[in-house]
């Protein structure tokens, strides 16, 4: 199963204060351009898998789906979804997205914000997910960057070109990397943009964008610190089709 | 225009005893993943974007093709191309890829290798390939990587953990790049992978298949100096199909 960082004590605490857990996906830099990978919610049963606060399925509820459904493994993280939910439209489930048990043709947008690169066996959430959706059906998901996650060291370091650069190595090299992030210890599996590619294929879905995304010039101007995200970008995000 | 380094007699003598340019095919260690892409070519018409010296033009003919138009901007390689070619349904023609002019549903088959990095403008030349290919034809190329590409200062360098690591920066930051390949004052123009797949799509191309190319085990072990490619890929190799 999937590491449960989220429900150590430490770790839940920093992460409750990250921008994007107190102001929601106003402080999610990426939002605007995950939201741009979406489909039309309005009367649409839509899933979000590793739901957090669940801050998604209320903006999914209040842009009128039919139904979401919030599921996460962190105990903590639902306590305080369900705590600031109030719209009868939305349910949350506990469950670990590595044994992931969801209905056939149930819904039709799966969404994914930050979540899959902690799963050991992402074909078999795919496949699950695919089964889950009605053909036609949107699968729209963020990861951390391959880039990202693939670094024996990832922080940036001083270049010789008198730029900051961003140390890759092991890029090929796939599978497990323990980082410290908000805690000792955290668990993440590195894989690259050709596995994420070919493994939804794989699953039976189409492709329909890709996207690695750093800040824009606005968000900069906004937040200085960020410009360095454009050296390499933090995050991948997906958008596939039920074929 | 696309620079025309290959006509470059300092750069051209040194490209010429490239392992690739001297064993074909069969020195190029990227070939079986790319030719693993390409549909069965028996009966079709095939282009090559950037043929070079031929070598892939005459694969193509003696796996069956039923014609091969080979382009090239460098009249040094078709001058090679054309001695080393004894096949009447071969044919060379030189221009520039920036400007491509082809006609209309021609092709079965449109394939490039390492070309499609040094074009300017790279959503005009899948315009026109998509116009050149039929229905269900396929588009098989391979390009530098956008890692490899990136970098202000394109070298592994020691990293903090005791590897070499590559330094990753200006990965969204577009455009052309000079760097000392062979020759100095070589242009390339950098792309994310994000780009190259959105440039697909609007041309009207259906993805089919993404790889970013390391050399195997098998290959390292013959070939103990590549083991460092697996840090970061230096190839992006990509299928897609008219849609």
């Amino acid at each position: 199963m999937a590491q449960n960082i989220y429900d150590d004590p430490h770790f839940f605490a920093r992460y409750s204060r990250l921008p994007r857990s107190v102001e929601g996906l106003g402080g999610a830099p990426e939002w605007p351009a995950l939201r741009a990978l979406l489909p039309d919610v309005t009367g649409r049963r839509v899933v979000d898998l590793g739901c957090g606060f669940g801050w998604f399925c209320r903006w999914a509820a209040s842009h009128g789906a039919a139904s979401v459904v919030g599921i996460d493994l962190s105990g903590n993280m639902l306590d305080r979804a369900r705590a600031d939910t109030d719209n009868p439209s939305i349910s949350y489930e506990q469950q670990d997205l590595d044994a992931l048990d969801v209905s056939g043709a149930a819904f039709d947008v799966a969404y994914s914000s930050l979540a899959l690169h902690y799963l050991g066996n992402l074909g078999q959430l795919f496949a699950t997910v695919h089964r889950a959706l009605v053909p036609g059906g949107a699968f729209v998901f963020s990861v951390e960057h391959p880039v990202f996650t693939a670094p024996s060291a990832p922080g940036f370091v001083a270049g010789t070109a008198g730029r900051s650069v961003w140390p890759l190595d092991r890029y090929l090299d796939e599978g497990p990397r323990v980082t410290d992030w908000l805690a000792p210890g955290v668990v993440k599996h590195h894989r690259t943009i050709a596995t994420y590619v070919s493994l939804l294929f794989q699953a039976g879905f189409k492709m329909a964008a890709l996207d690695e995304w750093g800040p824009t010039e606005d968000q900069i101007a906004e937040v200085p610190e960020w410009a360095i995200e454009r050296e390499r970008p933090p995050f991948l995000l997906v958008a596939a089709h039920h074929a």
